[in-house]
């Protein structure tokens, strides 16, 4: 009764509230405050004019609505894709200036595609599953959607009934239908792609009071919560906020994420929607900030474009949303001063006043180490981002475990990237694709991104037998993830993350233990890299190294492929790496150094006599040029259990101004694999000092205590392992 | 009999300026105006701190001077480096402190270098020809020499008599002695080499009062002023200040001439060395800076690294001279900001004081349009710059038609490299060099230097038959240049410099016209490039597009080496270039367009049905890994005489955050060569318009009148070369 009773409530709140508008971007009162503020505070001002100078360009033109023609980059995209934005925008200039012309900028806009979208079929450049009307792929239309449903709620009470009609049957109902009945399964997705969806059917329910369409963007077409964008706010995050797709895609769906909800926040603040799930989209926001470059350039795993920065106008309107809800930090603060803009709401109003006050001189984001779990439930492996160093000189090393990430996910379990200085040292290739270029296949994702950069080998992680890992299919991939073994992250000496993962091939466990260690001798870092393969039977294991920089030496004497190259393999992303040279590796270490801008780095690795290395690069097989010529350096060994013993420094300074070259070369004079079965004990000889991990095999309890004994010594040591240095035990 | 008089009144007030030091850097009263500088001029303050506190972590210290062993980036070649730029530093302190541990400091180490130097040899590392005894080679010597000269000046008056003997035969003699004997035709070169040589020599000599060392400096060894100082002035220098071996290396060489002359002013005002050759000084300085891309770097043509910017050491030193002896301008302070630091003398004491005054907004150098001969007497070719837009959409094409520029030259002859909003986007290669990194080579320049980067195939000019230039002899390549045959640059729509060389081939004669045209429809200009050859005989033609950026697209079927690549020759830098895909041309107009940053660029050409292309890329041949892989765009075409019409567009904007692109496409429709004997007459459309050129080919004058038939009108013009588009005369 009392559930009834609070049901009828809410409906009364809801119908009461839908009846106000504008409300999706900002109410009257937030208006009014907004409208105070372009006369006080100088971001909020300069964002003003631009945007406002941006629309007074288009006033009393005759808009072109052209039929759906072109790929992205193309006339009729571009179009469709800059009327949106200044429909959007007029939108807001109407709601703070009042100006009727405003409004009826965007009315005429709207009347025009209330009258082309009824007789729109799919797009005649779709090719994929899921493809859009207004352009090739629904994503499109749905962004669309999302921005034409804010329009049209700023401009509400300026359009009579029956202009709000003709909209509403002509604008959005195709559009909404085309959504949640023909590609109703996409629509149902937990997916960036159906939260753009949900966003703009939600947003558009709630500009046109449209409850049926409010519903199912909230709990899916079927209205039973299994989908819809409270499936995806639990879906798509794992409870500290690490979206599934990863960083770069979270860039991408928070803008809908939060606009949403802002929207649904205005019109019914008794959801909670900003809390829900422990602030679940507060956790997302910072989670991808803290995964950026000192750049701001999310980290490049999974299909990602590498020139995506937190200025993208989809991390200014998340972020700006979040000042309000959340209140502003020194972080968000250093990222609204990069984006040099606010959004024209309550939120931006709040950013540019706190910029106009900030006394901070921070360069940088508040980087820390930091751990996400994957999954909804926070079981499904993660990512763990170790880190040490201050301002430009941060070293940042991701090391991957987490699960598939679905369509836009790389096979690269257990895989591990370096950025340090603000540069990318071991990289992920991220997506092969120029956005919006029409010349290259319409913007889309090339078919390289499948075929070569999602695959295994172009991933600082193992490679059996040439073959990706869950022999390259999402599908298998999707239903498993690593586990992680133990760990210790943050602001102390010896960093360690260790996971396993035994599904990615059938009939070989993989164990990668990352250390990082700030030994007193080194200014940077030092990683190290235990990499156990085991398995019943012989395998051929390729460890590559996807290093950016030149190379400066290699301790062993290679064949050097100089008139005539062929590529590493044939298939599985081999078949995009040019065999530039090829070597027998040095015994027992082999070293490898190159220069990054003003930084050396070097790869000493533990190699027996059967180990072979490889130097190639990225850009074989690539007829249509999409490739960039990235250097790969890459460790084969063959054998059933074998362990990979790696240590990367990151020393010296090169300095082409004043022209000095410091510490150029690696400080590790040896590596030895001690033992390797119950308990792996490594002695690496460092600043001709002694560099000691010893680490038990089978047991990861942090209480456990151990006593182990070496060829002179016996440790006593307190959980699954321990660092010794020079003498002195550091963990 | 006057002459006499004059030349003893001279060699009192010589002696009697040389009996005054410190006087080399600055006198005692520049010293004194400094010292009040430094608690008033931020900037002054700032590098007056910055130097201080570098020197005081040496005081009290045993500094180590080793016995040499290293090449460049190695311990005792770095440790000589900074020993002697410790040693200036020194100096300058207690010049400006009085405080005698810094004189001490300098005097320490002078004294064990008066203990080390005589008893060396050649260095072990000495592989050139000149080699040195505390480094690798004499050059670095040389440097030694002018640092330590400016610091024994500094501490002089508080060095015994005894003491300045044991330096001044230890240390400083048997270097001169082993430059201006065993190395005496090098010192006596007329090279950057020995300019440092001689500012070395004559700095010791004023430092030390030896009349005779400062002769040899001005004069050379023979005092007969056939080499030395004076003789470079005249001999490296053309009469608007182009330095023969172009704009890199007067970087590296404006540090001595400006700090000996500096030196040579204080000592002897009635020089007026300054005012030499027309103030050659000065119009060196400001030609070196106006050949900087945006960020500053020196334009890469001969043997340059690309890293090397007008922050360099060496400018700060002559800037700040400049500042003194010429005064500042706004050029100069723009420059002085971005170095953001100043020397410790008068002319910093100006430039610090200039820019606490500063109110200028200039992010950029006053860049313009400008042309520079080349040769001691102006008639040895030249270089001429085609600028157009403003700040950071500047785009400057730089058209070279110098002399060789010794050993570092190129085989060049009228190549064009053009540069955009701050980026390469038509290269030089520049030289192949890791500079003072031990790893590579001693930090020398490697052998693909002379094996490739020189070469004529990695420029954007034509090598006939698969042979560079002078088939790539310097000493044959010294002896000749190419001739200007008309041009016109400035600010106006139609700029044009016409070219002629034969001598690059003995049978083969070249011309090539640019023209840079502001057309009213295109926001960026446009570049016609017009480049004829004629020869008796058949040959084989290659016009090379060295492009930075991505390939968008090429308008004609090519076959694509995709799992196997050879290189596109054997020989004269063809054995460096993969092939990666060649096509017969597309029929009459090929196009080609790729991106580079936010802009795209197009190149379209007409093309017969003989004409191949290759898409090729640097790094075959490079066991070492020294070449970076960069992409070049070849036309090929064969016959006796052949006209290369070659359309080069700036057009279009992509931009990553917004996601749009526009303009990705070429406005070129169509060329054709309607004409091409007496005259030349060039028909494109272009933005579905007529853009005509024609040119007169037998008759230069700038008053001659022409009257051209068309195929459907007559077109009277004055001067070589008339430019019509749209039906409007431009030119």
């Amino acid at each position: 009764m009392k559930k009834i009773l609070l049901s009828v409530l809410l409906l009364i709140i809801n119908s009461l509230l839908y009846s106000q508008h504008p409300v999706c971007v900002m109410n009257k009162n937030e208006a009014d405050a907004v409208n105070t503020g372009i006369v006080k505070y100088p971001l909020l001002t300069e964002s003003y004019h631009e945007i406002r100078s941006s629309v007074d360009e288009w006033l009393n033109k005759d808009i072109d609505v052209p039929f759906p023609k072109d790929p992205a980059g193309g006339y009729t995209h571009d179009k469709h894709k800059s009327n949106y934005i200044l429909m959007y925008n007029s939108g807001l200039m109407y709601q703070l200036t009042g100006d009727v012309k405003y409004a009826k900028l965007v009315k005429d806009l709207l009347i025009k595609y209330a009258a082309l979208n009824p007789g729109l079929k799919n797009h005649p450049q779709a090719t994929s599953a899921y493809p859009g009307h207004l352009f090739w792929q629904a994503l499109n239309d749905a962004n669309w959607l999302v921005y034409t449903g804010l329009a049209f709620d700023c401009i509400h009470n300026y359009l009579t009934p029956a202009e709000r009609k003709t909209i509403e049957d002509g604008a959005f109902k195709p559009e909404v239908d085309f959504f949640t009945h023909d590609l109703k399964s996409w629509f149902n997705l937990i997916h960036n792609h159906a939260v753009w969806a949900c966003a703009g059917v939600g947003i558009v329910g709630i500009a046109t009071d449209n409850k049926d369409y409010v519903d199912m963007a909230l709990k899916g077409t079927e209205k039973d919560g299994k989908s819809g964008f409270m499936a995806q706010l639990n879906g798509l995050f794992s409870p500290d906020g690490y979206y599934n797709e990863g960083p770069y895609y979270t860039r991408y769906a928070i803008l809908p994420f939060y606009v949403f909800a802002n929207a649904l926040n205005n019109t019914n603040p008794a959801m909670h929607i900003f809390q829900y799930r422990d602030r679940i989209l507060q956790k997302a926001l910072n989670g991808a900030l803290q995964q950026t470059n000192l750049n701001g350039a999310f980290y490049s795993y999974n299909d990602a474009l590498k020139e995506k920065t937190f200025v993208s106008n989809e991390v200014v309107e998340a972020l700006d949303i979040a000042a309000k809800v959340y209140g502003v930090d020194n972080g968000l603060l250093l990222v609204a001063k990069q984006q040099a803009r606010v959004t024209l709401n309550a939120g931006g109003l709040i950013v540019a006043e706190a910029l106009s006050k900030d006394k901070t001189t921070d360069l940088y984001y508040p980087y820390k180490s930091i751990e996400f779990t994957d999954g909804a439930k926070g079981d499904e492996g993660g990512v763990s981002i170790l880190r040490a160093g201050k301002n430009d000189h941060l070293s940042s090393l991701i090391y991957k475990y987490t699960s598939q990430g679905m369509a836009h996910g790389h096979f690269d379990k257990l895989n591990i990237n370096l950025y340090d200085n603000g540069n990318e040292i071991l990289q992920d290739y991220g997506a092969v694709r120029y956005i919006n270029i029409e010349q290259k296949w319409g913007g889309r994702y090339l078919p390289e991104t499948k075929a070569f950069a999602q695959q295994t080998i172009v991933h600082n992680t193992i490679t059996v037998d040439e073959t990706s890992h869950f022999n390259g299919s999402e599908q298998e991939g999707d239903k498993y993830h690593p586990d992680k073994l133990f760990g210790s992250i943050g602001d102390n000496p010896v960093q360690v993350v260790s996971v396993k993962d035994d599904k990615a091939y059938s009939d070989v466990s993989m164990y990668r233990t990352i250390y990082m260690l700030q030994l007193p001798d080194n200014a940077k870092p030092l990683i190290v890299d235990l990499f156990k393969v085991k398995s019943a039977t012989n395998h051929q294991y390729d460890l590559p190294f996807n290093y950016l920089g030149t190379l400066m030496s290699v301790n062993t004497k290679y064949k050097s492929y100089t008139t005539n190259q062929t590529t590493l393999g044939t298939k599985n992303g081999y078949q995009y790496l040019w065999k530039e040279a090829e070597a027998k590796a040095a015994y027992p270490l082999s070293q490898f150094t190159f220069l990054n801008n003003s930084s050396f780095y070097s790869v000493s690795s533990l190699t027996d006599d059967s180990t072979r290395l490889f130097l190639t690069r990225t850009g074989a097989n690539d007829p249509n040029f999409n490739l960039r010529h990235d250097p790969v350096y890459i460790l084969r060994k063959k054998g059933d259990n074998k362990t990979f013993v790696n240590v990367i420094e990151m020393h010296g300074n090169f300095n082409s101004v004043t022209e000095m070259s410091t510490g150029s070369y690696s400080s590790v004079q040896q590596i030895d694999l001690a033992e390797s079965t119950d308990y792996t004990e490594i002695n690496i000889t460092i600043n001709h000092k002694k560099l000691q991990i010893v680490q038990c095999n089978n047991n990861n309890e942090i209480s456990a205590k151990h006593s182990y004994r070496t060829n002179d010594k016996t440790i006593e040591f307190t959980g699954p392992y321990t660092v010794v240095y020079d003498n002195t035990m550091m963990k």
